[in-house]
């Protein structure tokens, strides 16, 4: 039966983004082995791409059950998964792996259906993986930063309800090309004028007239690019908390999980806001996940 | 002496915006005639384009004196003039004109300095010019809806104070570029998704977050374009309306001035916030402020 896994061979987990691509093998003992990480995210690949590309990926990654993560199962990756409406554990999440060919399975997507329609994709093996390896309690909020950054309530040992906030999109779409551009060039960095952003989009509803004043204080007071991209950044990352810290509710430590330099800048954000964090690191929660994933298909 | 001008000849008063052009021959009795208007933005003028550019245009516009206005004359235009302080009224303005050539006059901005630092330029001719004309009284609260919205309490006869929204170059970033791009390609059009999402950006601070739900509304429940162009419109000018309500404050009726379609969805707008709109055709306005300004040099 093809939705039984066996371990012995290790299991190649993908975590196939809208913009990058990250593969590992998971030995049967625990470890972990990087294959490859590239910029080929689903965006990259050309309509009808894509079993080439995972006939490319089985060559490079080895033999062994392949899991595969993320906007791969979206309407714009290879093959189009349902989305499992929350709440959901590992065991719905398992059952509902959609077998694109024999020993290659697409984790689906999960959803919040009806009033607050949300969808996510392959934040959810980091998720459920973080819980799986202790690294999370079950009533933590979560926090999952990036493109479209994830807030969730776990519903028990499952999936919650959750909101998206398109924060590292929106950030992108003004470095790339607004009147803002050149001044947001520079990584932003934690510091006074991330700080000073963060705290006005704590205090302030009103971030797309201040996110102006960063062009006037260049016109007026040469505020230059590394000012102007920390406080960007701390604007829309300030506002980011402000929402995702409205809708979880609590006062418990957030869990932040997903890349350690991102994950900084929302532990500081959290920090303005009186709120710890605990930081987890993503690459070791989608293989948590992905494993816990496998072990309920043995 | 080169600050004197004679309308004798009719003036020639050019909005010269980031993206748009147009020239209107102003005649002395006090009559308009459209010259051109075309896509000739400041940001499709090549640097060091703009000395010939400027002889085109004369050739094109006939004889007579040119006021230029916009951004024009910012640091990506022709030459760059200082920012008026408001309050600035037409006195100030007038005497304030950039001489770039004998007969021709580049409007300068106005700037918010210090704390709420901002910036403008071309708007205020069309406030001043509504005044002039009587179009709208010295205490309304003025709304300039587009590419940066403005937001100004007059101060008696001058420009007062003021806040800028960045609601259209974000609308156009998501439109371009987003992942709700394709949702977004319809002309946004007032109905009940532009009031839906209006309604929800007054009563809700957390804009980045409900964008998404766009996408998410369109996977699970087959939302199409029309749908949500008009309710991330909605989303966008509603909480501009919000933020430049609670800026201006008072329950006066609301100047908006500016471009008729994206007037109108302002006047729907502030309906849904309670609130009553003036609609002064921005164009009418421009000519009625280069006619005042001239007045001022004769």
């Amino acid at each position: 039966m093809e939705h039984r896994l066996t371990m012995a061979e290790g299991l190649i987990a993908i975590d196939w983004g809208t913009t990058n691509r990250r593969a590992y093998r998971l030995e049967p003992g625990g470890g972990r082995a990087d294959l490859l990480e590239d910029g080929l995210g689903v965006l990259s690949v050309p309509r009808g791409g894509f079993p080439s590309e995972v006939e490319r990926l089985r060559l490079r990654c080895g033999p062994g059950p392949m899991l595969l993560a993320g906007m791969v199962g979206s309407n714009r990756g290879w093959i189009e998964t349902d989305y499992l409406p929350v709440p959901a554990g590992l065991e719905e999440l398992a059952r509902a792996i959609h077998w694109a060919a024999p020993g290659i399975g697409i984790v689906p997507g999960v959803a919040v259906t009806g009033a607050g329609a949300d969808v996510m994709r392959g934040e959810e093996v980091q998720i459920l993986g973080a819980l799986a390896d202790g690294l999370i309690d079950e009533g933590a909020p979560v926090c999952h930063p990036g493109t479209h950054a994830k807030w969730m309530r776990l519903d028990g040992a499952a999936l919650g309800r959750f909101r998206t906030v398109m924060t590292g999109e929106l950030f992108g779409l003004l470095k790339r090309d607004s009147i803002l551009a050149e001044l947001l060039a520079p990584a932003p960095a934690d510091g006074p004028a991330f700080r000073a952003g963060v705290g006005h989009a704590l205090a302030h509803c009103d971030l797309t007239a201040e996110l102006f004043t960063i062009r006037a204080r260049h016109l007026l007071e040469a505020a230059g690019p590394e000012w102007s991209a920390a406080y960007a950044s701390g604007l829309l990352i300030g506002a980011d908390v402000r929402i995702g810290l409205g809708w979880c509710g609590g006062e418990d430590d957030v869990a932040v999980i997903g890349r350690p330099d991102l994950a900084a800048l929302y532990a500081a954000a959290l920090a303005c806001a009186g709120r710890g964090a605990i930081i987890v690191d993503g690459e070791a929660a989608f293989a948590a996940g992905m494993r816990a994933l496998a072990e309920q298909l043995q």
